[in-house]
């Protein structure tokens, strides 16, 4: 007598054993009156912005029928001429750009450019999250080096630890999410020094050992996604380029510029760099609403950037007010600051949900993460915090 | 005597092994008179639809500061509706959706959940030419097996081939891209019933060979993308969801809807497939203004899909001109005619071109694809073919 059942078997779904029992990234989309949680600009763009936008995006919609532009020039040379400007730097033209729906993307295109099986990306923790599910999405392994205790990178140790994973890909944020540390630019100068010939060693006909193996370089990216908040005297790694070849610097218009909901994420790097990316890049990934979106919205840089003295202001006030109230706050270069210690997180995150004000659990246990808001809502978020610690 | 030099040593990228001299997907994009080339649908919106686009953009807009909903569950029930309608199925609804930036982002994620290193995608070529970059670009190997000579998939060949390479993804396009040949629902079902138990065998501790080994299903992704242009009599695999827990059918704004620009794939498959999708996807993939686009161009699908009828027509008329003038044309399901065969297809490409007639080189050798247009551009296509060939 057979044991097995007579029936259709069961359809058993063949994930990817590394995504068994994962869940989805993302912070909860919750609908509280004050948002303090993902780090977005807190200021909607005017109506000025909104009727460029229309705009646009009336005059692409009219040919929508058609695929949009594969290597949309226009919008890499306008990316160019923004970083020139903020960054202080010249020679930067379109064939240096990239950009795709988001950073995320972005970095995914590294990945898969220069990750893959057999291949190490690495970055130092505590660090952006995301980072370890780009190097899983692309079967990447991953190595997580340590920041000092105060969060800053200690360059022997980042140099060592290069040296000897050779990773492919290091992935460096200035500043840093969650902690808002930037990087000096003498830390990243040592780094793409030894990045020159720490890349991996690529099998070659011929070569019997290791030694034998021509060294490749580590392509350094330097994650500039809050760059536009940092304080005074912290230049952009931009100022870099020029000599480093296996340096990217990505960029996102998402934070300083306040347009989280369009999803273009950018870099500016060697144009040979930017060349591997085009091959993995899905062909038309950038569609031609968001390449008109972004381009009526760089138009207006100087009123969308507008914000962004004022955000920093407030950001260092809120970094001296923790002071005041006995907690620790991490110096930040960024739009959000890391305050703590709580012996308990989760309880202090709760109650202050409970009354209204939504932010992130992120960094080290005993740390909380809040976004810089309008003096409105870091009022309402003082005001909370105070009662929710006073209780 | 050293016979290093002194100086700093190149960088040169650790580029992956797999796309070392591998050129950016894409066809030519030219900008000629008529352009039957990427299948794209040759009406454009009508002033209602750019004036819907516009509107919802501009109230998207107002809101760009803030990342866009993450799960788009408004765009998703959308499309259950409008799938619910075209295939004649029920019971869909957002949690048997998924969308993303194109069809080809959609199966890039199939590949990111179930493919990988170890694993194999399987199709049958002569087919779409992205299918092996997606699995390239996922680190997936990559097995085609054959069409028949008029390019219709025989299923004895297909089962025999899928049980025996044991594929975590099968990807099939029904209509097929280049050749615009549909799949009988009786292939797809034979291929379901085998693709339930063909999956890799995921190693389990404790099991000591392959025998003891649990079968998993292979995901059988039957690609849509053409399949509002199908002839009469041909149903979608979409009314075999019910039944195949392990099936997914992927559809697109860019043909029928005449959306390319939009960018908008999508697939329904059971709600346990697009959980998988959901961990691979990066947060926020879809931005607000895709998102408004989609959802203002689904509340037009009447108008939008008007054409559809014309463009079916257009199609089965251009298959007997070839036929006429004693040309082979494949049988297409399509907006699109494979046609030949020409001892050199280079030659009439590039002399249709040199007549402002861009169209693709596509498929077996001496074959030629070509889109249908409006009848103005199609009547310009036959002029130039005839002087072409009559020269």
């Amino acid at each position: 007598m057979s044991t097995q059942p007579e029936t259709v078997p069961a359809a058993s779904l063949p994930l990817r054993p590394e995504i068994v029992g994962e869940e989805p990234y993302g912070a909860p989309q919750l609908d509280v009156p004050v948002q303090l949680n993902v780090n977005e600009n807190p200021y909607p763009p005017s109506d000025a912005v909104v009727a460029s936008v229309a705009a646009a995006v009336t005059e692409a919609a009219r040919g929508l029928n058609r695929y949009p532009d594969r290597e949309f020039r226009a919008l890499r040379s306008a990316l160019a001429v923004y970083l020139e400007r903020e960054a202080g730097v010249t020679g930067l033209d379109a064939d240096h750009l990239w950009a795709a729906n988001g950073s995320n993307e972005v970095m995914l295109h590294l990945l898969q450019a220069f990750g893959g099986p057999g291949r190490t990306a690495l970055s130092f923790a505590p660090t952006y999250s995301m980072y370890p599910e780009y190097a899983r999405d692309t079967s990447t392994a991953w190595v997580a080096g340590r920041r000092a205790e105060d969060f800053t990178l200690d360059a022997d140790h980042a140099c060592e630890l290069i040296a000897r994973v050779r990773p492919s890909v290091v992935l460096l944020p200035s500043p840093n999410n969650p902690t808002g540390t930037a990087l000096p630019l003498e830390t990243v100068r040592r780094i793409l020094d030894v990045a020159r010939t720490s890349g991996p060693l690529d099998g070659t006909a011929g070569a019997t050992d290791a030694a034998d193996l021509p060294a490749t370089s580590t392509v350094v990216v330097i994650d500039e996604a809050y760059a536009e908040f940092r304080r005074e005297g912290t230049p952009s790694a931009l100022t870099l380029l020029a000599d480093n070849p296996h340096l990217a610097v990505t960029r996102t218009m998402s934070k300083a510029f306040g347009m989280a909901g369009a999803r273009l994420g950018y870099l500016a790097a060697a144009p040979a760099l930017v060349d591997a990316l085009r091959i993995v890049r899905l062909p038309y990934h950038l569609s031609a609403v968001t390449q008109a979106v972004a381009l009526a919205a760089l138009a207006h840089t100087d009123e969308l950037m507008g914000q962004v003295a004022g955000l920093r202001a407030e950001r260092d006030a809120l970094v001296d007010w923790f002071a005041e109230q006995g907690l620790d706050a991490v110096p930040s270069d960024a739009n959000f600051v890391l305050f703590g210690r709580f012996a308990d997180r989760d309880a202090v995150w709760t109650r202050l949900l409970e009354l209204g004000v939504l932010i992130r659990q992120s960094g080290p246990d005993g740390w909380l993460r809040v976004s810089v808001g309008t003096p409105e809502e870091t009022a309402a978020f003082k005001a909370a915090l105070v009662e929710v610690l006073g209780a």
